[in-house]
């Protein structure tokens, strides 16, 4: 299995370094990054130190290596998914499969990606776009059959971060200060704040366990801007608590500040953890686990590759 | 795919009824049950009653209707796991896959079953066995090439629900009959009292999560008959729970009640639910859930059967 790795940040090296692990798994044996690709250029082979070899772009980059499968790590570009969008719809054409922890894409093109994969016999899989390496996308793998009525989650690690330090005595401002002191937040958070980043991921949940076909523009969102001390501590006061919570259940889907309870499985999701619950006609299952981190989203990838090498 | 179910009691009927809703899965529009045995005998075909068409016992039955796949919802014999062993030792040397929720095999004899399956290409799968229906065992397959350290969880919802009561106020003795009255505990709760039926699952869990062939009897295992309400009461005014911990490193396999404190993500898993953290070197993921029901451990089965039919 031959591997073309798009961007060689955090993430990407991170990536790089699980697959050459090979005692993870007997399926790592025969897999090999062949090139690594970003806005510079391509480096042909595998190597620690990047190197442009070649200045070609992502798409030349593709035929150039011609490999089994791209991993995409580049960032999300929620005006149009470019250039990722472009490279997938490509690769897919070619019977390349893709593996991606580059939510953008997906949340604004997931029909059409889906369709051009499946014309051409191609897989696409996406663990590491909700949750990292947490399995969200991954565990309804293992959960078929059940009728799901809606999931619920705290998919957002930076805003669950300041509410959780909000409920511990900070202001807004110094608990988004300590977020991106700590690197959980971006220097530009406002992706995260807004609900904006959440609605993306809660728009490829909906696709995964309802089989729509809806994009990010589809989920009404709303962040915590508004969420001030005089809530928290009432909140406090009651034995609730303020989370941001995506939700679906396959018709509505929405992010939004919700009081919750404490008998609520998120009640206790605290700090940059993130969690997924899924209630169906069976039962209501929730997975809890870090939902951000260079290990845990190129470990996402490299589950799908793993499980991708497996079928 | 034919089906013969061994088992026609809760969780046998509830997998039937499941199996016969087409509607869940695509993979379920060629499954039927063709044979329905217990110790009374041999139903041939599907039917909500049943009747003995043959007086022939489990062996006889599975030449008499030559299944693909058996089914095995029989109760637990810890003596010997018989006659589910020697059944499923038959099978597989026919080629024929087992499916599981009796634990009793497994935790008894895991190495031999798992060798004639591999010998004769067929395919045991047992997430039914441990947190029914939450994916536990079957959680490891979309979670490849952890390094995993350590795996924790509450798997007996007999001993959490009373230890739930106790911490509400009730004494050991009403805890308990509350939850025989509830139909959570058995007439005889020995087994899930003194730890015995955690300890099945967390041999057969550090069978699948280490690679390991470990039985029950390799596991230390203590109960919670020596909890009294002095101790729940001393541990609640510092904040901390007693709760019966199954535990494995792959070294060391023990169950047994121990005091965790609010941080623990299995401080809030209360009443019945169970609940398993998977701790590597990648991150801690926990999933909680139910871990008993009929409906529940019949949809572990359906799981399992519709995973064996996509691969």
């Amino acid at each position: 299995m031959k591997i073309l790795l798009l961007g060689f940040g955090n993430v990407g090296k991170a990536f790089r370094k699980l697959v050459n692990e090979k005692d993870r798994a007997k399926e790592l044996q025969n897999v090999k990054i062949i090139g690594i690709v970003n806005s510079k250029g391509l480096m042909i082979g595998d190597n620690e130190n990047f190197k442009v070899d070649k200045k070609i772009d992502l798409l030349q980059a593709i035929d150039e290596v011609q490999p089994d499968v791209i991993v995409d790590m580049l960032p999300a570009n929620y005006n149009n998914g470019e250039p990722s969008l472009s490279l997938y719809l490509n690769a897919l054409h070619k019977g390349i499969h893709v593996i991606t922890t580059n939510k953008a894409p997906l949340a604004l093109k997931y029909s059409e990606i889906m369709k051009e994969a499946e014309k051409h016999n191609a897989k696409v899989l996406f663990q590491g776009t909700v949750m990292s390496g947490t399995p969200s996308v991954n565990l309804y793998k293992v959960m078929p059959g059940q009728r799901v009525f809606r999931i619920k989650g705290i998919l957002n690690g930076t805003t669950n971060y300041i509410l959780t330090k909000m409920y511990e005595g900070l202001d807004y401002n110094s608990a988004l200060k300590e977020a991106q002191d700590k690197g959980y937040a971006e220097r530009d958070p406002e992706l995260d704040i807004n609900g904006f980043d959440a609605a993306g991921k809660i728009s490829i949940l909906t696709n995964v366990y309802f089989g729509k076909n809806i994009t990010i523009h589809d989920v009404k969102f709303e962040g915590i801007k508004n969420i001030n001390n005089e809530l928290i501590n009432k909140t406090r006061e009651k034995g609730t608590k303020i989370k941001l919570i995506a939700y679906s259940d396959g018709k509505e889907t929405y992010v939004k500040p919700l009081e919750i309870d404490k008998n609520d499985p998120l009640y206790n999701v605290n700090g940059v953890l993130n969690a997924l619950e899924i209630e169906s006609d069976i039962q209501n299952t929730t997975i809890i686990g870090p939902g951000a981190g260079p290990i845990n989203a190129a470990y996402g990838a490299l589950s799908d590759l793993i499980l991708l090498i497996r079928t």
